[in-house]
Formats: C-alpha cells, sequence, structure tokens
C-alpha cells in the first residue's frame, strides 16, 4: 500500500543508546497505524459489545507483575492493547451505547486532542502558552453566545463539572460578608492567638439544592468543609423539578435555627431525568435572600445552542454561575467543562495565590488561567474544543443535537403506544426513564424484573443501559448522546428491550414493534 | 506519495446531511496528515522560539468574534493552526524549554493519548471500563515498585498534583479524631438544630509545610475550608530545607495556643531549588504526634527510578500519602499525576458518595475510582503511561533521568568555574539555581541586571528559563528535563547567558564558555 508500512529503521537498541525520544519517523510510521486503526475502530464500533464483559480482574491477571526493565517494541505494545486492553474496554464512542449522560468523541476532537498532546502546554500563566490561554478565552466567547448568555459572564475551562461546581461554591462562599473564609477558614482562629483575636462570630453555612441535584454538589460541599449537613436537599414535584416554595420555606427555616443560606444550586437537567428547576423564581428568591445562584447545566445546557430550545436556561442570565459541559453533549472528548460566572472577581479573590516563580511581568489585561482554581497543571483544552465548534459549526451542532431530541420522542412514543411498558418522567432533553409494566405482574415484583431486563440487555452487548430510582422504583434510563446514533439503533435498543422482557416471562420473543 | 494524499471524498454539505460524525476516511487522511504534521514539530521544534514572542490579544484579534454558522473545511482549520495558534504556543515540548519544571510528552505518550481519546470512556466506575480501572491499577503498582515504595502503598491517578495534594489533605482532614468533617463540616452545625445537637467542640486545624513549599498546598489548605491561618510556614535551613527541629517547636507552640495539629506537608524536589525536606526526622515526629505526613515528590520522586538515587525518598515509606507526577518527569503527557496512599481507607470515607444511578452490582474486589476524589469524570490517563513504561522500560526511563542530572552537574560546574555567575542552591535533582556576578556591578544592581538577563534570553527565544527569589535575591532557574534536551542545548544556554551578560553590560560577546 504505502510507504509507511515498511518497519521503521529505529530498534529498540538504538532507542536506549540515543537517550532521547521514540525517532521521529518511527512516531510517523506508529501514528499512522494507530490513526488507522482508531478509523477502523470509529467504522466497526457496533463488533464490540457496548458494556465491557470483562471479569474483575481479567486486565490485571493478563498484564506483568512489574514493569519490563528494558524498552519494548511497539508493536508488541499495540498487539497487547488489541489482546488484553479492547475486551476491557466499555465503549462509550459505541453508537449504542445509552447509559448514565451519553456522550461522544467526535473525530475533529480527536485531531485536536492529537495536537494537545504534541504541544503538551500548561496553561497555567498566558506566558506558558498565549495561544491556550486566548483560545480558551475565545471558545468560551463563542460558546456563551450559542448559549444566548449576556456578556456579563466571562467564562474558564475545567476538566469537570465536578470541579466548576466546586469552584463556584467556593465563590460563593468567599462572597458570604463577615467569614473571612480564605484568610480564616471555617472553623477561624483560636482567641488565644498572638496577632489580635480574629475568631469570627460562628457561620454555618448552607446551601440548598433539589432531591434531584448531582452527587458532585454534595461532594463539593463536603470537599469545601461545609459537609452534609451544610447542603439541604429540597423536595421535588412530580416533574422532578425543586419546589421553589419548598425552597423558600427551607431558607426562612434554617435562618431561624442559626444557618447562614448562602448559595442555591438549581439544575437545568438532572441526571436522572434531564427535569429543570425553575430558575427564574429561585433566582428571585436569591436575589432576595442574597444568595449565590449557581446552575447546573452541564447536561441541559447544551440543548440552547437548539434556537427552539433556548427557553432551557431561562432565568439563568440572572444565575452568578453557570456550568455547562462540552465533553457531554458538544461533541468533545473527555475533559471539557466550562464553567460561566458573573463574579469572576470573587471566584478569582478565592482562588488566586502567585508564588515567586510564578510571578510575571505581562501585562495586567492578560488572564492567568491558574488563579480561577485550585489546579496549578492545566491541559489545553481548548483546542479540540475549537475543531468541533469550526468543523461542525453552530448550525451543524445544533442539528445534531435535535436530532437527537427527536430520536429521544420517538422512542418516549414508543413506549407510551406500548403496553408493556410505561414512561416514569416527561422527556425534556434526550434521557428517557422508563419501565416494563408486564400485566401479568404485580407492583412488588416490577423492580426486580426491571433490574433483570437491564441485565439482560447489558450482558447481550448491543446496547448499553443504566438506571435510577424514582419515587422508589427502580427505573431504566435510555439517553440519546452519541453523536454515531441513528434510529437504527434506538430501534435495536427497543428490540433488545422487549425482547428481553419476553423471555425473562414466558420465554417468547415478541416483533420488533418500531417499525 | 501515498493513496492518503487525495482530497477526501466527503465534503462538508454530506456531514450536514447526515448529521452523524465527520466520514471514517475523512478523519483517516486529517490523521495522517496531523501524524505528520507532529512528526515534523518534533524533529523542527527549534526552528520556534521557546517562549511564544505574541502580544497579549493577538490570537483573540486573528480569530472571529463569534463561532462560524456553517462546518468549516478541517483544511481551513488546520490552516489557522499554523497562522494563528502555532505563533501563540510557547513550546513546553522544546528541547530548549528550561523554565519551571520542564517535562515532556513523549513520542509514545502522545500515541497513548490517542487511543485515551478515541476510547474517550469515563473511568468513574469498574463497569464503565474495566481497562481504564485496571491498567491505572497496573501502571500505578508498577510505578510503585520502581519508586521503592512498600506494598503498603495503594494508588490512584488524578489529574494534577495540586489535586492529588488537595485529596491528601482532605484525608488527613477526615482521619482528625472528634472532628465529623464529612458529616458536619468544619464549622459544625449550630446548636438549635432540631436534630440532637452535633456541634463538636471547637477545632482550629493547622498545617505544616516550609516555606520552600509548592503554592499548591496553600491553595488546597483554602480550598479545604482552613483558610490560609490554617498552614504555617516553617523556616528552612541554608540549602531550603526544612528544619525539622523548627516545626517541633512550632507544633508544640500551636498546641498550647489553642490550635489542633493534623498534616504536615513534607518535599522531596521544592520547586524553587529541588530541595529535600528531611523527610526521617519529620516521620519521626509525626508519628509521635500523631499527624498525618504527606509528601510531595511531585517532581523529585521520579528521581528514585535512578537506582543510584533511590536515597531520595527515604523516609517516604513511613509518609501517609505520597504524590509523583509521572507528567513532571516520567516523559508522560499532561496531565497525570499519581498519589500513593498508605490509608485509602481514609481518603475513600472522604470523598465517596454513590447516588442511586452510579449503584452497580460488581463485585465489592473492584475498585470504583470515583470514590476517590472529588471529580466523578475522569479521562482513562494510564494507557499513555503504559505506552510510554513499555516503551522506554525501567532501565530505559532510568538511563534518561540520569542523563539529565549529569547534565544539570555539568551546567552547574560551568556556573562553578566561571568568574561571571555563582550558583544560589545545591543541585541535588536538575534544577540548576544561579545568578550573574560582574564584578563591575554591586550587590544593589544585581536583580535588575539578572531579571534583564532572563528576559533578553527568553526574547531571544533559543532557549528559555524562568526564575525564584532565594534569599531575597533574584534567581535564574534552569531545569532540565525534557526528553529532547541534549548536552548542546546546555552549551546552547550557557552561550545565550553569557552572550545577554556581555551585551548587558558593555556590548562585547565573549566565547561559550562549556566547549
Amino acid at each position: 500500500m504505502t510507504d509507511d508500512n515498511k518497519p521503521p529503521a529505529q530498534l529498540s537498541e538504538d532507542k536506549d543508546a540515543s537517550l532521547l525520544d521514540m525517532d521521529a519517523e518511527e512516531f510517523r510510521h506508529y501514528g499512522h497505524e494507530v490513526v488507522d486503526w482508531i478509523a477502523d475502530y470509529l467504522t466497526n464500533t457496533e463488533r464490540y459489545p457496548v458494556l465491557s464483559q470483562a471479569r474483575p480482574g481479567q486486565i490485571k491477571e493478563a498484564l506483568p507483575e512489574s514493569a519490563p526493565r528494558k524498552g519494548e517494541s511497539m508493536e508488541d505494545i499495540l498487539a497487547d492493547l488489541d489482546r488484553v486492553i479492547v475486551p476491557g474496554v466499555t465503549h462509550w464512542n459505541h453508537p449504542a451505547f445509552f447509559a448514565y449522560i451519553a456522550n461522544s468523541s467526535s473525530a475533529p476532537s480527536i485531531l485536536g486532542e492529537m495536537f494537545s498532546a504534541a504541544f503538551n502546554v500548561n496553561a497555567m500563566l498566558w506566558r506558558t502558552s498565549p495561544s491556550a490561554t486566548e483560545l480558551e478565552e475565545v471558545t468560551l466567547r463563542w460558546l456563551r453566545q450559542m448559549l444566548g448568555l449576556p456578556e456579563s459572564f466571562s467564562g474558564v475551562i475545567y476538566d469537570t463539572a465536578s470541579i466548576s461546581t466546586l469552584c463556584a461554591i467556593a465563590a460563593a462562599r468567599q462572597a458570604v460578608s463577615g467569614l473571612r473564609v480564605r484568610e480564616d477558614g471555617l472553623a477561624g482562629t483560636p482567641e488565644t492567638d498572638d496577632k489580635p483575636a480574629r475568631r469570627k462570630k460562628e457561620i454555618f453555612l448552607r446551601l440548598y439544592a433539589s432531591a434531584h441535584t448531582h452527587s458532585s454538589i454534595e461532594k463539593a460541599a463536603i470537599t469545601l468543609g461545609l459537609g452534609q449537613s451544610g447542603v439541604r436537599l429540597i423536595p421535588a414535584d412530580a416533574e422532578f423539578r425543586m419546589d421553589s416554595s419548598a425552597l423558600a420555606k427551607a431558607i426562612e427555616e434554617d435562618r431561624a435555627r442559626g444557618y447562614t443560606p448562602f448559595c442555591v444550586v438549581a439544575t437545568v437537567g438532572t441526571t436522572s431525568t434531564g427535569s429543570i428547576d425553575p430558575v427564574p423564581q429561585i433566582a428571585d428568591l436569591c436575589e432576595r435572600e442574597g444568595l449565590w445562584l449557581h446552575v447546573d447545566a452541564a447536561y441541559g445546557g447544551s440543548a440552547a445552542v437548539v434556537p427552539e430550545m433556548k427557553w432551557v436556561l431561562e432565568g439563568c442570565e440572572r444565575a452568578d454561575s453557570v456550568v455547562v459541559n462540552p465533553h457531554k453533549w458538544l461533541f468533545v472528548s473527555v475533559d471539557l467543562s466550562t464553567l460561566f460566572c458573573r463574579r469572576m472577581d470573587v471566584l478569582i479573590e478565592a482562588f488566586s495565590l502567585v508564588p515567586e516563580y510564578l510571578r510575571t511581568g505581562d501585562p495586567e489585561e492578560v488572564k492567568n488561567f491558574m488563579d480561577y482554581g485550585p489546579q496549578l497543571g492545566r491541559r489545553i483544552r481548548a483546542i479540540k474544543f475549537w475543531f468541533v465548534l469550526r468543523y461542525f459549526g453552530v448550525e451543524g451542532i445544533a442539528a445534531r443535537i435535535r436530532n437527537h431530541l427527536e430520536m429521544a420522542r420517538e422512542f418516549a412514543a414508543w413506549i407510551d403506544r406500548s403496553t408493556d411498558f410505561e414512561r416514569l418522567a416527561p422527556v425534556t432533553f434526550a434521557i428517557i426513564c422508563f419501565r416494563a409494566i408486564p400485566a401479568a405482574l404485580s407492583e412488588d415484583r416490577l423492580d426486580s424484573l426491571n433490574e433483570r431486563i437491564m441485565e439482560e440487555v447489558n450482558r447481550r452487548g448491543k446496547i448499553f443501559i443504566s438506571h435510577t430510582k424514582l419515587d422508589g422504583k427502580f427505573t431504566l434510563r435510555l439517553v440519546v448522546g452519541n453523536i454515531r446514533t441513528t434510529r437504527d439503533h434506538l430501534c435495536l435498543a427497543w428490540d433488545e428491550l422487549n425482547g428481553a422482557l419476553a423471555r425473562l416471562l414466558d420465554g417468547s420473543r415478541p416483533e420488533a414493534m418500531c417499525q
């Protein structure tokens, strides 16, 4: 075929003699091989079971106890990748991955990641890579416009929504008046300190989120030293949205008990069902009470790129901070989370710390993103995002998300028309919550039936779904989010579910019902 | 040349019609192009100035205000990468990058990153990718052995040392008896709570680190709600190592003042000079006082792979936790930090939180790494590390680090032999701290002279160095850490420094002095 197929001249003896990196021609050879491998993988992902069928320990046992003493050939490493690693991969990039929050590493994003790895910059300071910093600013501005957030928001890219939310809550904590948290921490300092007594009035912070909020909110509170008792979960209504009058009541009650409410986390697109908290009402309350409003739109925010879905971010223009994850539903590889904030100065106050060895004479106007969070080390994440935004364009991205929304609605319609299944939540985005309810079975047997359906379809490996609990019921979740998913994959899912149900009930297999 | 050079049949019109990803053949075409680009880049990095010479705003201004409405061709995107992005890159992967902590994205690591992007797994649960989890366990075990740490340590991979250290300190905080920090936070709950009063005795936590500790330790303390007053910096000796008797005194003094000492952070390889705190003495003290000992060996730990450098981790086998960053000196691309911990159960207690939608029926024996830190989202970082460890082998890695140590010592010897420069710190690893001290200038003019030397060599772009302050003196730092650095690059650095000094003093230019 091509010249590339000649094995490279470079041998492993040479690599030890030079004490340098792999020879560039050897990189070129294997780089082409890896690209071909990935092109084939993206074409043929469906030959693999979506959920890895590996047994615990299988991968560990297939690999040596210790690292090799001498270097090995890239041939051998790639052979082990096929032999050992691939069977243990759960294929998130498979078009029938419908579990958790399905996502995509699109091909332009993979190309972008290759440049990130090659440049290997640390985007801590502007000068340590102006392109990393400014491309971060550019892609954040583009996304802000696409979401319809006003210019009063500026942004920062983190690895995950967990960190975005942690930083937002840290900023909220920093904004609490009378609490010098950066200097004195949450517990203050002892009165016997040699400096003038700096012990503050005791302040017991509390933040509010719905019972359907993501676990990362409580985890952030624990990490930040607020503890689980620093979080109060507010009941949701029948459609799994935060009850804003219950929120108002909780805040009032807590003030009376000696707590200091400081932050509300509203969700646009909850993990279980994709429900949207009533952000405008919550924003009213936060303004009245002087609380920081953080919106977790990590999943749902991306849908606002679709013109007819702009409404999902209604009220978010009044939030103090909003997180949206391009690595969820904007076809960007993990990891890349964006935080937009109207009070970035407070966030910087919470985190900025510049030791002598990181001081620069650079002008004030440049951004040093190390000042925006706990991590000094920062990969260049913006390149892959820039590749994706440019390659697909705003309309191309919107069309793909719209397509997912439509497929999700069609799947929901199949459930609604079926007598064997019922839907357990509204379909706002592309998450469908449902369960099997065959007439033959009583309520108390449905949880175990549905768990067995999930295990059965996941074991078969053609699709992968996950679960949640809604109103105490074991609930199947199917999420449309991979860029390679087509209607055929939804039909396959429907077929698999009906097949599993039939086999579990009586061994017969119904016709596929989506055609 | 090859078939690849034909433009792909796929056009942008098609991509909007399909609503899917880039066609696999188009990915193959551009993937090969990007690999060739990277191979050329790695060969010719030296044609670029190391420190980007971009002016603030240059990259932003060259890019549109808004994302494109329609998708663009990959040709155009790659052309802009060359035109706009590359001039704004500070080339961390350049062999004459000697600033901060010089590092490398080796070619095997780049190949590994390509697979991470293609698989795009989220390694939160074992089942969401058994290979990601088990390869993480395997590479951690290999590294633990390479470092000489005992089996009592188990490990976890995070993005950065900032997060590794934050998690270690969170575990230390969790281990404080009488403080139910996970449940009640650092401030406790009000006495008027409806549940039985849970307000703890007031506890003012304090952690200790040397005056030369990395800024991430103080930042972690701020994030965790301890505040800056929760950190006490201990003076260092003349060689920039923590004074362990001053530490003992500080702990005693603080106990008397009402603080609760809970953690000591010792450093193996400080950022400014690479000094090593006296870990064995500090470990004695921590055992006596019941304090958590965390060792920040993010930079220096890697040197323990070299047999004659094993001693640098002396005493660390008695630490509670140790961080080592493969993305610093083990030729792995940013980001990949490893934390080894002897009390992983406590760390998990500090962070584990499993909502219903992430529950699995998987056996107890599997690790769900989401339980080990604040982040739910976790890229598969272990593949690139596995590629690097296998491709170079333990001896190959040790030989390369040894080579860096030798080059650093030789550079230090050039300084020691020169009458125009003086060394300001011992060279333990591959960091050389020095300054120009021409006879013509008095002490009060040396800071500004050395700052100008740094600016001059960095502006010329052949090398990139950074600075620190030692005993109040502006100090130049040169760090050998890139896998492509050779003795010739050190000669170039020496030549550049002497040239800059001569020009700044009298316009003459001395002979290069390293030959």
